[in-house]
């Protein structure tokens, strides 16, 4: 049987553990794998574009395990009630090539990209950032704060979104957490005297949401948003102010803030990091940029933690996805006429 | 929600339908959307290969609907009680980016991949093809004979199997649905005075389980077993005898009989044929080759039929696998402590 982990069970699993431990028990996963990158088959997300929006086949192996996730990108969702991004996500047994875990995973999403953000930010923002900005209040917006506070300790917030119901909402949700909220009046406002910039916004488009004059010395900008061909949010001269990292370079020169830079670019995958093999922050006043489009790598990890989290619990239900004849060869005798059949 | 259709839903729907008429009409939708085959954006499916075996995705979408499937391919999984290729697949809505369908496909693969074969002979198979060599008796072979009979007019059986457990549980089932069954010696003994020969075995490697010298004029040759990089099933040579057919050349160089030979060998795409653009079979005494790897056209019209089918039925259950926040922008309230966040 195939653990199914729906949207009601994996509500329950948050609420019960809490989202600031999940995100840091992702981010341990997510470092541990960035660590053994080349255990990992990797390949660059399968896109099948239409007029509003992607959707993505996201496979990787690392030879014991194969997972996928599939998720979606609709900027204009949210004008017809639905979400921008939805997804959902499999892990299988590569030896037998048989699935075990089922999962929703826009929830696990929100919680693997916050982690990945975070965990980033570790080894990029000045170890005393205590401020952020956030340009882009959406769904996204909450999971970043509270990974941020986890990992980095960041206390207070700075936030801009041209939709000010969405800045609202974010009031409402991160005063509750306890956040010091600053509601700025433009973008250019939210980014004053921030340690961190976040930018997790959702056009499907070429935007600038952020200019290279407001960029400081010493600044960690944190850049989600951009994670599409066609798709991005800074101002691409702010790309030469400071060093770029990376998740998968063949998938960001394609998807990433560098899809406006040439092709070679100079940019630092992450796993190298993670290992000691190069430096992430060298002085207080560089300017860093994780140019973050969101890799299978990730979801795998997110998708291990979940597994982990649920085992031998109740969160989530067995289901029957897997034909079992009794003769493995005998597949006919499942549907066959009793009568004219063999016993399988 | 998602309707979900399990084993025992698949089982069930198949039983009460009956498999001849399912194939029918998957053979209808397959070749509905070969002649639509411009509408479609077309992928060669993605692989890991591991030591045992593949997983794979394959993924395709017509503008309106998205579709893919997973499927593995584990040639020893019988030896241990599994089977070789497992498959589950889902549909989603391409405005939207939500999901619609989520099914089990291991029975349905094997549906559909019957119905392929056997249309394809259709257009290629000499008109008054009754008898057809059947090499390799697993899982696939009862769905084959059922598909031949329906849309060919196939009624006698010449079978081959190395494993004479695998012919016995063949031999079995097609007297049931009412085949004449020849139990052959090897082979060549099956292929003798065949109208039609279908290679249908698993080996993950090239081997020869059919050689030039026993390949007789007018033969229509529906080889569906070689479907992986190294993984071949008819003598080279056999390929230059007759005329080769493809579902999508991109993908049936890598995975197909005809990885074996030259790049630029000839091959006509089926789709021109269904069309009726260029012929099928143009004499009695032609060999026609269908190479046949599996193409995710025919899983994306095999879940439309199968979508159809089940509409409004008890065939399957909705399932919650996209998180429906009241404010989709507010994917937090969904896992807050209700005490610190924002009513959803």
């Amino acid at each position: 049987m195939v653990r199914f982990v729906d949207v009601a069970s994996m509500r329950r699993w948050v609420r019960d553990v809490g989202a600031e431990k999940i995100v840091q028990s992702i981010a341990e996963v997510i470092e541990h794998d960035f660590r053994r990158w080349d255990d990992f088959d990797k390949i660059a997300r399968i896109a099948s574009h239409s007029p509003r929006g992607v959707i993505e086949l996201m496979p990787i192996s690392d030879g014991q395990t194969y997972g996928f996730k599939y998720v979606n990108g609709h900027p204009d969702n949210p004008d017809r009630g639905l979400q921008t991004v939805t997804a959902f996500g499999v892990l299988a047994d590569v030896d037998s090539g048989y699935p075990v875990l089922w999962a929703e995973m826009t929830i696990l999403t929100a919680l693997r990209t916050a982690a990945m953000s975070a965990s980033a930010a570790r080894l990029l923002a000045r170890p005393d950032s205590r401020t952020m900005a956030l340009i882009g209040t959406g769904s996204q917006s909450e999971f970043q704060s509270i990974a941020f506070r986890a990992l980095v300790g960041v206390e207070s917030l700075r936030i801009w979104d041209t939709d000010s119901a969405a800045m609202d909402k974010f009031e409402r949700n991160a005063t509750g957490l306890g956040f010091a909220v600053y509601r700025a009046a433009s973008a250019t406002d939210a980014v004053a005297g921030a340690d961190i910039v976040t930018t997790c916004t959702a056009d499907k488009q070429n935007a600038t949401v952020l200019t290279s004059d407001f960029v400081t010395p010493g600044v960690h900008i944190n850049a989600i948003g951009g994670d599409c061909p066609g798709k991005t949010e800074l101002d691409p001269t702010i790309l030469q102010l400071g060093d770029v990292f990376v998740e998968y370079t063949p998938q960001t020169r394609i998807e990433g803030e560098i899809q406006q830079v040439a092709g070679d670019f100079p940019v630092t995958e992450l796993w190298r990091v993670y290992r000691g093999e190069v430096s992430g922050r060298v002085s207080r006043d560089q300017i860093t940029i994780f140019d973050s489009v969101g890799f299978a790598l990730e979801d795998f990890s997110a998708l291990q933690a979940l597994h982990d989290g649920v085992q031998g619990t109740d969160y989530g239900v067995d289901v029957d996805l897997v034909a079992k004849p009794a003769d493995p060869k005998n597949l006919f005798a499942l549907v066959a006429d009793p009568a004219s059949a063999s016993a399988g």
